[in-house]
């Protein structure tokens, strides 16, 4: 009765998948629109920055040579020729003795060398003239941020995929990207399969729960930079779940069903894909939770089988559905940032297979610990409102003490890494 | 000429705008409309999970005493008498002798007290009927997730003002919030000032550069969780520029300027604060960058004059503007997660005030270390890109060397802290 499956090797089953990764289209926004979404080009310094050499304080630009006699109690008087704020532009080029009242962020006055601050002058008018003087030497360049000297021209500044953070932005504004290479966010339908699923809205009834993978998944989705498309609940009855799905796989670039794939016998999907000639990549992971993932192609587009399990459905979206998604959208750290942490908790369990636990992680004098982020069981929906990460314990091993150095997959970086591996 | 200011500690600076803190509206927004907004009520279990014992399993449930015999040379056979799928719910309660055969997820009959895994039962048709037989005891309790054996009614699981990632928006699912009470996003005021600022679409001029501070605030509003609104750019006059912040201060509930704010002799923020009636809390603060911050409340609303450095007007924002947002968001945690970390790079520089250094951090062998993310003067904008956090060099200190420990500012991190102090 029990169909067999063969299981294969996480890092097989998500090799096989990323096999199967495209690359996205890109699109134009505005800079106003752009925030959080990943660059589809890389981003390289259109000009010189500063653009001119300018002052970093409000003050007085000067010759360092006329300042070579000045000393404390020796005051080296200027004459001050121009007055000019951040977007004037100096007219007059300085000659000895002379000097221009300069704001911050103004360009240098040809001829002069360096800047003198507000707080070290002394301000006098004579003969219906301004003058300042200066009690100590000034050296050539000092307070001077020089032409190109944070960024030369062409510098590449920022690689392609990546997030457009705060800075990121800062960065398109400074170099006059009003519009926006951004990479098209593909849209990843999901269909939520289960007789015994009511709607949120639904009051509970014997023997049902409510569909929470469904909402779960469109948040991953959209935690991953992609959009998601709600197909709806697959029915019971082959016909229509078979024409839901083939209607949906016209609307969406990759498509994600949840439940229906154990060997149950109510579960219709391996029909499914047999009769929309889908060639299965793998129908069991030697992994828990997310035994019973199944990933299927279709053409171009990538189905997902995954659990009905909320634990294993989460964790499979993460190490399957996840990576394909950073690829589309052009990022080349497409892979979960993996990393090394304490783990703070005893966890007995032993491991026959790779598992994957729900953690939360938290910082002890610059230590990443990895904490459990409630019992580890695959139906067990509320802990991962706290999970921050998860644990990777590898196959073959016993039980893992607090203390132990485990290693843990970072679900809120946004950096990424290039492989699944550790690095 | 130059106005003298009495600069303030960087605590102390942060403890007065605390001061004038204010929590937020609350909003109904649709379960799907619900990502990344902050609950503005904690999230209390409505029922027990699972609301009903159930399997975990396809297989058969059971009396796990009618095992009793088992053993592999002895069979025990069971008679089929009913069948259900999830979300079916059985109707006939189990007597000696019997069993239902039952799909994972569904509800466990009246009589059962275990499951018993398809992959270790035989079945078999006798009599025009079904059975099964299986060839080892069963405990009781085994293979059963008790009702409420996750989570009992009235439970607290998520505290008010927590982020919605998809494990908590899969808790609101479970519970049937169709309808989600949010935090309303307050709207911040972003206006530039500078007539050294071009618009991010203008062609360079001499003396001029681009427009990236408000760029740059609009996406650090974004990432923590409000709203902003370009009101536009400060004119040079004091009325146009008046009337522009008087009309802003009706439409948000907080202002933000940049630049305008030194000691320069063309920044009328100064003369606008004092005709409005506003209370200047502080106007220099004993930190790099960012020293000249200003921060004025105006009835119940804050006014920010963020320095217009780049650096200096980020770091102003995170430290002063992001904890004010966060509460009014709910947050119980609305400081920036500080944590130790090993120093990467060598810093040369004494820090005769509290210094923030544009840093991003990596992890080795489970430790965080805080790397350079560029040169830190206070003007270089390009190096935001790469920042994740802001290393805090206390006032005071001569240079570090790699290797050091010092502490970090997370500025990607979700959690945050309570207080803006090390933890």
């Amino acid at each position: 009765m029990a169909e067999m499956r063969k299981p294969i090797a996480v890092e097989d089953a998500i090799n096989h998948v990323w096999k199967h990764r495209i690359a996205g289209e890109t699109e134009h926004v505005s800079i106003n629109d752009c925030d959080n979404r990943r660059l589809a080009e890389d981003i390289v310094a259109k000009h010189p920055v500063p653009p001119f050499p300018k002052s970093p304080y409000d003050g007085f630009a000067l010759r360092s040579a006329d300042t070579a006699e000045a000393n404390r109690n020796n005051p080296v008087s200027f004459k001050v020729v121009e007055h000019i704020g951040a977007g004037q532009v100096p007219e007059k080029s300085l000659h000895k003795g002379e000097a221009t009242r300069i704001m911050t962020g103004a360009k240098i006055p040809d001829g002069a060398d360096c800047v003198a601050m507000f707080e070290i002058c002394q301000t006098y008018e004579k003969d219906n003239h301004s003058f300042m003087s200066i009690k100590r030497t000034m050296d050539s360049g000092q307070n001077i941020i020089g032409e190109g000297s944070e960024v030369a021209e062409g510098e590449k500044l920022i690689e392609k995929g990546t997030i457009i953070s705060p800075g990121v932005k800062a960065v398109l504004a400074t170099f006059g990207y009003s519009q926006v290479n951004v990479a098209r966010k593909p849209v990843i339908g999901v269909i939520a399969t289960g007789t015994e699923l009511l709607d949120v809205g639904e009051e509970l009834q014997p023997g049902k729960i409510r569909n929470s993978n469904a909402y779960m998944i469109a948040s991953q989705i959209i935690r991953a930079g992609a959009s998601y498309k709600y197909i709806g609940k697959l029915e019971d009855e082959f016909d229509a779940s078979y024409n839901m799905i083939n209607e949906a796989l016209e609307e969406v670039d990759i498509l994600i069903t949840t439940g229906g794939v154990s060997v149950g016998d109510f579960d219709l999907m391996p029909a499914i894909y047999e009769e929309l000639g889908a060639d299965v990549l793998f129908n069991k992971v030697a992994m828990r939770p997310g035994s019973v993932t199944t990933v299927a192609t279709n053409g171009q587009k990538i189905l997902y089988g995954l659990s009905g399990n909320p634990s294993a459905c989460y964790v499979g979206f993460e190490l399957f559905v996840r990576p394909v998604l950073q690829y589309y959208l052009h990022s080349e750290h497409a892979f979960l940032r993996r990393v090394k942490a304490t783990l703070a908790d005893d966890f007995p369990k032993p491991n026959p297979f790779t598992r994957f636990v729900r953690s939360y992680l938290t910082y002890e004098n610059g230590r990443l610990h990895a904490n459990l982020a409630g019992m580890d069981k695959s139906n067990v929906v509320t802990s991962l409102a706290h999970t921050t990460g998860l644990m990777v314990l590898p196959g073959g091993t016993r039980g893992f003490n607090a203390g132990d150095e485990v290693e843990v997959l970072l679900l809120d970086d946004q950096q990424g890494q290039r492989e699944f591996k550790a690095i």
